[in-house]
């Protein structure tokens, strides 16, 4: 059975790099893959709101929320 | 040509999900995963930082380095 996998991102440097991350490594055997981008389409922010996602790039796979990349280590703030 | 896939972890309760994303999703045709456990294998912990792993856990693909659900949002913390 094919399982659904969304990538979610919002055209940012980060998001790019992590898109072509899927698109190469996640087995398009297994996984059919619909990449959502939030910038362009809001209307979907609230159903990744939902699902747990908090920041992108974010890989949802089997209702389970990977966020890459996410945010800023502490030690880059200070 | 086969690509090398690295996953650094430590054994916590993110990494075992990140892990099981990784083992499942990743499409082994393409890539020859490698699972690194920092915790019983302190001595890669430099290979790591030297890639540019910062936390774990973190997978790399091509030099590339993803984190995985990477520390806290700050609407955590506050």
């Amino acid at each position: 059975m094919m399982n659904k996998a969304y990538f979610y991102h919002a055209g940012c440097p980060v998001c790019v790099a992590a898109e072509q991350m899927v698109a190469d490594a996640i087995d398009k055997q297994s996984y059919e893959i619909e990449i959502i981008h939030l910038g362009e389409q809001a209307s979907r922010i609230t159903e990744a709101k939902n699902i747990g996602v908090k920041s992108v790039p974010a890989l949802v796979l089997n209702n389970q929320v990977f966020h890459i990349n996410f945010g800023a280590a502490l030690s880059d703030l200070g």
